[in-house]
């Protein structure tokens, strides 16, 4: 069975490890949003390729959700010497990613080859594709900062500002990655991984010709919110602050007629929600490496059910 | 007393200490070479800048001569495993310097500027100014592996080639940085440091403008060479290849009519040889931070006499 997967930073690189655990690598694709990519010390950072790459490399910081384990910041400190600000804590090791992407694209090379390249340094089997090569930047519109950039929005705003909604500048001219839109069309199902829909999944959607390409999809999602509430990340909080309750009923809303099933979590049976097309409530937390594999294979199941 | 030195790498930034050592800093500027810039991992590398700068801040790696002490190399290690190469020994505190330097640059600020805010952030108070805001490249011309870049031929090669000249590509269009000229013209005498003449101070000489600067200043050189060897670096394996012997008498021929004066080491007396101009014989080796500040004060009291 051929899956490809949408997925942001955490809680998809989960499920993406998930699904490697359990499928040929031939037949996982895991195309990633860019929309958080942005310029830090004059280098090309790419937080969710980075976060799905070291998770399915078995080299992320499994405390913080970013970042290598085992890191150290020496680098970093030193640019505070520089009067540089750290805010976005970059480690040594994955600074290393940085340059290396950072000296390719100088070189000409589209994110996309240079994914690849990392991904067979990484020994990556599965197919990893950032969902554009072209500069797509998710802008957050906030009442009091105004509009700002995810990662400003993100780790220097520690997401405190009220969100009133969101942009993804350049995506109307971009074009998916090489692969992206076949990937889409040739899969037996695509899954939405629990990443945050408006951040995470909406930029990938809202490139031209990605809705065409799932128009004749399976399409399962499986909710970032349990129990109206985010393992990890600001979702909920953007539901709420954009006047939509913040429960999983809502995402499933939120995807509409892209849906073919849903998943959701056991917690989420009390709210006694009815849904016009197949659901799974399952615990859907990945605290560990073999709860990855059990929520993937749950994924699959419904798959095949339908 | 204004003094303007030239140097290079490690034996130019050990007088230069010395001389900063001695002298008020609005009194001292350093005119470094870039001539052996060169772009590393995508980042812009200023080997010459960098060693003035760490010496004189009190923080390069007194072992190595290059780099800083206390060094660490998380990030080379780590760009290793992604098929860099890793001849060229980047530390991590080094590499935030590369970093900012790199940031700056994209951001448009001129090398000069950049050095300046560099020097701000160490503490380093005598001005120290790159050559140029130009690209000028160093490049050696040897017998069997042809034209190489200077980094290439320095680190990559061990200076193994047969050198048979030097190129200073860019040098005819490049500009003399703001102040260069000005440092030349009005200091009270100007000094070059025990620096490789071939690829360390031709590169400044070869500058639109500075021999003409030149043209009214006591000059006093410090030979690089020691009884015919250097302490550090392929300058009299340079000589020889070219078919000069390699001697202090050589250096001082090699800057002719420029000199006003000469120190040359101890150890070069009994070779007996006769200069037109006056010449200091002394301990010309630094290997304590008191020799440097000797070796400067030998420097001012021969200016003086002159």
């Amino acid at each position: 069975m051929k899956i490809t997967a949408l997925a942001g930073g955490v809680g998809g690189a989960k499920l993406a490890d998930g699904l490697a655990q359990l499928l040929p690598a031939e037949d996982l694709t895991v195309i990633v949003n860019t929309g958080d990519d942005f310029e830090h010390f004059g280098l090309h950072v790419s937080p969710d390729l980075d976060t799905v790459c070291y998770t399915l490399a078995g080299s992320a910081n499994p405390d913080t959700g970013w970042g290598r384990s085992g890191e150290s910041f020496t680098v970093l400190q030193e640019l505070s010497t520089l009067g540089q600000e750290t805010w976005f804590r970059l480690g040594d090791q994955d600074l290393a990613t940085h340059i290396y992407r950072n000296k390719r694209l100088k070189e000409g090379a589209p994110l996309s080859l240079i994914t690849r390249e990392l991904c067979a340094f990484w020994e990556i089997r599965p197919t990893i594709l950032p969902m554009t090569d072209q500069p797509v930047q998710t802008k957050v519109i906030t009442d009091v900062f105004g509009i700002l950039d995810f990662q400003d929005y993100f780790v220097r705003h520690h997401c405190e500002p009220v969100v009133r909604g969101f942009r993804f500048d350049g995506v109307e001219t971009a074009v998916p990655a090489p692969g992206v839109l076949e990937a889409l069309e040739s899969a037996d199902a695509v899954v939405f991984c629990p990443s945050n829909p408006w951040v995470s999944i909406d930029p990938i959607l809202s490139l031209p010709g990605v809705r065409g390409a799932l128009g004749n999809q399976s399409v399962v999602a499986v909710s970032p919110l349990i129990d109206g509430k985010t393992v990890k990340g600001p979702a909920a909080k953007m539901f709420i602050e954009l006047g939509i309750p913040a429960t999983a009923l809502s995402v499933a809303e939120h995807y509409g007629s892209l849906l073919a099933a849903f998943i959701l979590d056991d917690a989420d049976r009390k709210r006694g929600y009815t849904f016009p097309i197949p659901v799974l409530w399952t615990n859907t937390l990945m605290k560990t490496s073999a709860d990855r594999r059990r929520l993937a294979q749950d994924v699959l199941n419904l798959i095949r059910s339908l």
